[in-house]
């Protein structure tokens, strides 16, 4: 089971790299108090220190440290301590080049960068142990040190021998024999048939690049062996003494590990958002960030930490803009209305030099505290004391969209409609969003995820369906829930291979249609969806669809709407059907949004769901925290006007504004016992 | 001489993998009841098969293929029989390293995809030759099989030692010494004097490639050097006791070999054609489908198979549309119109796995019979039979456009006027589909072509006279000939060296003029083309003219046209002049598509090319087979909408609508005797 | 100090080929007629061909050079011989490995195109030096040699073994002790701390690709270890006994070296031109070449060679467009009217084959006289000959704007608020231009210039303050001069390091301000700079702002213009300060050029400068040459349509129309005593 924290407060902070002014000693001071001033209790500190922390094999230096901890702590300021692996020493990569990873082409990267080593290195997994172990039998029980931060941001892949050797013991033990193998993989197209484990090779564009199912393998393992890496650190960890939970910092959607398999290495999620406001309209942003917040909430249904965000501009986008007043405390409260108990920066102070010295930090290169970013984190510091008691409270949510790594990698690497771009993610996206709009938490889940307890279930593009997850959907729906499932949903097994006698695998009775044929359109054609009088539902509107429209063969639905174009016109777009308990809905055309909220309003009536608040303007958020005996309510207007958001007389007021007019970047949180 | 097969009926089926489904002897049934309600007589078997054909080096396995050919025959299904070479098992890439090829950079690819030998190889070429040759023994003189498949879409290159070395080889035969390479390589620029052929090296990005004479050597040794391999394979035939013809399918303006070369080691040319219909109008696709189906037909002179075509929708490309409804057949019949005496698809039944499970077949993962593409495959088995009589059947052209695919080398890699892009490509279609669309049937032929028998030949852009073409030009005017020349014509000789003294080479008195100058112009940028008033045959519409306008000096011809813009304007656009018994028009300019329909319309009539049909509305195909006694019409509609094709009155009905207004995509069928 | 040549009259020629036509004698002595024809008298010889001076080691065959250049002297054409150093024989690539560079990955380029030998190499070097030298002892004393010309348009790098040691030695060199270097570098970020010189590696995408510092010293690494190259190939020259002087071709705006360093190893600065005319309006692109001439001529501050141009239409650019009538004229004389001595071609005859065979020469294949490119080339030669006395006299410039190659690479690589385009050249030339438009001779100048004799000085963007640069700017306006500073100054040191404590380091006193924030916008965004009424330099319009808007907190300064829109509306956006006797102006954002256009106008009057001209119309290019008695006014309309330029009575027509309208490109030159 994983470990807790009980943190009592929100943490205020983040990313902090004493290291880089050793020589300052009135520079670590003067930053003791601004941490104060800006009510900020937590640093993150050792990450990128191993040069500092082991100068020479074998030689630590501790010391500085220990001293930065005690001098923090002395003043009410707690650690996160890193393991250091996320870079390593020039002395080490010049000694044992396998910890430098090689790339698909199978030559060797070079020292330089940072999250770069080979995950299966002995050698590396052996100097990693050994500095973590250190670390944890010097400050594992230290007081002011209450979370391990293993390495950062793990990501990549390795192409070396040694991670080939790993890959196809990986292999072997998942297939058992080569024959397995052959057949599962479909290795006689193109006469790739393997005569035995050993000749199997990591995909590349200078090889084989066209095997999905080895692909989709190849991506397994090395989420696998990252987590497996993890594991290896806090082995260390434990070794030295330490029984402090551990996290590892997420990032943005990214598509080269399955973080739903991070569920159980590590304690405690947590992540790095960086969103890039004041580019498209707030809101629009906000929900996409919004998403990336459920998602990590839903790895382990429980609240998350927010590790890095930006206290001003990035300095790695094409554009970094600045955030205008408001949007930090807004983007901070976003997170905690989604599950975070932290509000962490990277950077407390900007570094004087190399590729991050311009990115934005709480303490600047000018280095005083008369500065407006200084200002605006004193204020969420400010803020998040004064809601404290919503720390640590839970999110409940009864709908929930899939969005699932595999079946994304699976669609990514497809050759089929449409290779330009499948739309996945968007699709899901749309879901989401339409669900959210009625005032819901929403989870976002993978296949893996218990369905029990979800009133909605949205489904789009479940082109893969793993280990029976058929199964899984027929029963959530016997039971009572409502499915809405759409085309391209069910072609293929776990390892990417066709189920055959028709699609949707396992679910044509439950859904009464059979998906027989998809058209891929341009990006300049689109068709429409025309509701059909008087059906389910009562859809009445006409709306756009584009990029794939499937044609399906009705056996046993209800007809919602229609194609109103092409050869396939009056071929249906949308069905319904009731199925033991429970409703199914079949979704045949890349939909605009307009139709999901549409459509989720009306499934949402159907299902029994009920936001908190009765009317949602445009660009509202709502969310509900809540602790065993009350219910915290989160309103955000990230519309660029004021919106009124009438809350139940029941809701008493513990941050924000009076009025239920919400400025523009405006946050009020209420709350009610239960 | 050529081995022929005289069909009886036109070939329908195609591609087929039963050794993907050797563990189910019922789908294996069930195919060959499907074949037989779909009309399906011929099987390509065999391709990529070799990782079942030889498990282990030296282990042979053919008694399922024995099986599957002898219960297709049981049925009066032939089979084209594959020699695997298209792609290699894995045991063979793991202990003959030599046998994969090596990039330009010089580094060895890894085992994966396909089509990716060293054409060199010894190893490789014994190994292909073993197999082909035990396969001929077992198969060459079984009833069944009608003609071999060799490999599969040739193409690439290998820069690996042996090819190098085989370069040099190649090298030291064309020049003789190494003074002769360096004088007509040009080598003095740069320094880049060879002192033997020892010295040459296969051009790369990461050596030389900026000495054209090297690049263009380079390629025609790739095309020789592919020969030299489909040779191996065909001794090996031979040596195995078949005396079956052969064929290899060729692909769609494929670039990476000259296919005119083809012409001898082939029996039979075949190839693969993937349209990308509904992005643009129909008949502008059907344009460009009908000079590759030209151009396949003129290597020979003679009928071709359609080897590959898709019964529904592609999986490669960016977008991969569904046929509607008729266009299977429409896009059948034009191969048929153009002298194809089969329709074969890729793929009889989809693959379970790996990259192409998606691409359409007749038989899809559903896996029945009761599907839109089964019963639209079924139509055009139908109507094959029903238009037998027309197999075998051979085409007359009097007009040729010169597509010559050394030329398109040299300007693809001119560093001239137009870097972005000369046009060569657009240049010959828009002749092409002017000529076409007077109803004519239309050859595409190299600068090797034979030219006697043409009454009308188009030679756009032919920068390069190889071989003393310009006499060949020369003597077909002389005789009679209307010669259509443009600007970039006669610049270099066969190793791209410039002539001197003034061009188009050896023919500025045949012309009458001399090129002085040439603009590129941007692609915002145009000149137009005005008439002069009175000129021979008369044009009398202004024309637009891009990308690259060549200022000429008359020096005895007549100017029909003259730029309107520039400082050129009043140069001469356009001139003619009688030479001997024929005429010369030069073109100076791109003109646009309207140019050429206007202008072919007068040269057509000037030089007594007439159509079997009066009238020919826009996006309407006409074409004639015939046999010794009997003339067949083709005519198809690729409008959006119905045409009106009035036909004289002694052609006889042989397919389709009785009524001459045709709707789109339909096809009918006519004849009469000689 | 340098060597100087009195040419005594215009250099016109260029680079000259024979070597490719000793077959064809009869050419060759043709060329010579046509020489004179053209009035050329110059030709530079030896480009490129090593390989036929030394065709094998050891073995040298100069005589047929001898001969060429003698029956050149005969007729009065003289010589710039250059060393071959630009390309190497096959043999040498063959035999000695080394000569070749090695890639950023570490691997190594074959054998093939140009400038692209190891500049490390021992070997290499040892080569050059013998045949240079030998060069310089047959022909270092002949009187018809005139000037070396250092082998051909140095660039490009090498990562090598060799030139990795090389560098680690100029690291040393610069910093002395490891320590320092980490230190300087910032290298505790990410853990790249150093042990020891021999780790460190150059910069590679391969390996470490975020380290400013590194990548800065390796850029000024590889421009010195150019210029030792150099300095060996001079050394070799006056070993062998020749005094003549240097030169190198330097190249536009090229920003692989730091052309400032190159000012002590040339004697004479000389530059390859071959703007795009035609593209964009003539007085756009004549601006751009203008301000490239401005820097060469600078770089030395005496006057300059034009090396390279082109008769008529490159072969190399994406369009190559030919030069319309008058353009050669106009574009050789605006290199004169920038101080260039010569107007030399690239090429006097067409080569034959080989990559650059399309490229404009006078002489082209069809090898006569009577073409349109050899009239104007001729006419080029009669006008040099007519403005004789204007040869080697000099230029004054009292205005300077400040572009600096070491702070143009270091904003390239920023990672700050701009990742896609900070505009720093843009904004350099918009500066430029609006200063040229006044009238005024301008400079191109970097930190090193001397700033003694500017009255106004233009230093947009400079972000890096290198050794003390700000203690420069700080004496120049305390001694009376305009400052005109911008956003993004002052923020690094001479390693990328950022200073601490507010910025524009060491300035804020001097300008009154400090900068706070800076906001990067979308492209598609802007904001307004708004005058404030009745405030210094009195701007009355409003002006557009785009890209970066930086927010700065005035201490002392006078604002004249605020920002418009955006939460930093009332901000400053340019402000003005008297400091000593001097003016200091700061403006905070991207302004659009009118701005400029306006503001110089003011800053010009207020500096008492003043053009020759009063009324410079747009599009016309005003400058001055002068000699002891002598200034020399010369005026180019280089404007669609005719301008009339009046001139004060006191000027004396040297070349031109007696009146003063003006056609499109045309030019005038006048003279009148000082
Ligand atoms: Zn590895
Ligand atoms: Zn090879
Ligand atoms: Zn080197």
């Amino acid at each position: 089971m994983a470990k807790q924290i009980k943190y009592g407060r929100y943490l205020h902070g983040g990313d902090y790299n004493p290291e880089q002014w050793l020589d300052r000693p009135d520079i670590l001071q003067k930053d003791i108090e601004y941490f104060k001033k800006a009510h900020i209790n937590t640093v993150s500190v050792g990450i990128f220190s191993w040069a500092v922390l082991e100068p020479e094999e074998g030689k630590y230096n501790f010391d500085w440290l220990e001293e930065i901890i005690n001098n923090l702590y002395k003043e009410g300021i707690h650690t996160i301590l890193a393991t250091p692996s996320g870079a390593r020493p020039k002395w080490m990569a010049d000694k044992y080049e396998e910890v430098l990873r090689m790339d698909p082409d199978r030559t060797r990267r070079f020292f330089g960068g940072r999250h770069n080593h080979c995950f299966t290195s002995p050698v590396y997994r052996e100097k990693v142990h050994a500095i973590d172990k250190k670390l944890a039998e010097r400050f594992g029980k230290h007081p002011a040190v209450m979370l391990w931060h293993i390495s950062n941001e793990f990501g990549g892949e390795c192409h070396c021998p040694l991670c080939q050797a790993k890959f196809r013991e990986w292999l072997k033990e998942k297939y058992g024999t080569i024959e397995n193998l052959n057949k599962r993989w479909c290795t006689t197209f193109w006469s790739h048939i393997y005569n035995s484990f050993d000749q199997i090779e990591s995909p590349s564009t200078k090889g084989e690049n066209e095997l999905h199912a080895l692909k989709l393998d190849w991506k397994r393992f090395v989420t696998d062996q990252t987590i497996d890496f993890i594991k290896n650190e806090v082995d260390a960890i434990r070794e030295g003494g330490s029984e402090l939970p551990v996290t590892a910092n997420l990032m943005y959607d990214y598509d080269g590990l399955d973080y739903k398999k991070f569920k159980d290495v590590l304690d405690i999620v947590s992540w790095d958002n960086y969103p890039g406001w004041h580019k498209k309209e707030e809101y629009v942003t906000a929900v996409d960030v919004a998403m990336q917040h459920d998602l990590m909430r839903s790895i382990k249904k429980a609240p998350f930490l927010l590790m890095e965000s930006c206290p001003s501009a990035t300095n790695w986008k094409p554009i970094n803009k600045l955030k205008k007043p408001g949007m930090l405390l807004a983007g901070s409260l976003q997170a905690v209305a989604h599950g975070s108990d932290s509000v962490l920066y990277f950077q407390l102070r900007q570094s004087q030099g190399a590729s991050e010295k311009f990115h934005g930090a709480v303490i600047d290169h000018y280095g005083k505290d008369d500065t407006r970013v200084f200002r605006e984190v004193t204020e969420v510091g400010e803020v998040l004391e004064q809601i404290q008691e919503t720390v640590g409270t839970t999110m409940r949510s009864q709908a929930a969209v899939l969005y699932d790594r595999e079946n994304d990698w699976a669609i990514a690497d497809v050759q089929g409609p449409r290779n330009v771009d499948m739309h996945y993610r968007e699709n899901v996206q749309k879901n989401y969003r339409a669900l959210r709009e009625q005032g819901l938490n929403v989870d976002i889940i993978a296949m893996e995820h218990d369905l029990a307890g979800y009133k909605v279930l949205a489904a789009p593009m479940a082109y893969m369906f793993r280990d029976g997850y058929e199964e899984k959907l027929r029963t959530y729906v016997e039971n009572g829930g409502t499915l809405v499932l759409s085309y391209w949903s069910g072609l293929v097994d776990g390892t990417d291979k066709c189920f055959l006698d028709g699609t949707p695998y396992g679910l044509m009775d439950v859904t009464g249609i059979r998906s027989a044929e998809i058209d891929a359109l341009y990006d300049w054609e689109e068709n429409h969806a025309i509701p059909e009088k008087g059906s389910h539902l009562g859809i009445s509107n006409v709306y756009t669809c584009k990029n794939l429209c499937e044609l399906v063969e009705v056996s046993d639905a209800e007809v919602l709407m229609r194609y109103g174009e092409d050869f396939y016109q009056g071929y249906p777009v949308l069905t319904h059907k009731t199925f033991g308990k429970g409703h199914v809905y079949y979704v045949c055309a890349d939909m605009e949004l307009g139709f999901y909220q549409d459509f989720y309003g009306r499934v949402a009536a159907e299902a029994g769901l009920k936001s908190q608040v009765e009317f949602i303007p445009e660009g509202v958020s709502v969310t509900v925290r809540e602790s065993d005996d009350t219910e915290y309510l989160f309103i955000q207007n990230y519309a660029r006007k004021p919106q009124t958001v009438a809350v139940p007389a029941e809701y008493e007021l513990l941050y924000g504004t009076e009025s239920e007019v919400m400025a523009p970047l405006q946050t009020r949180i209420l709350k009610k016992r239960k």
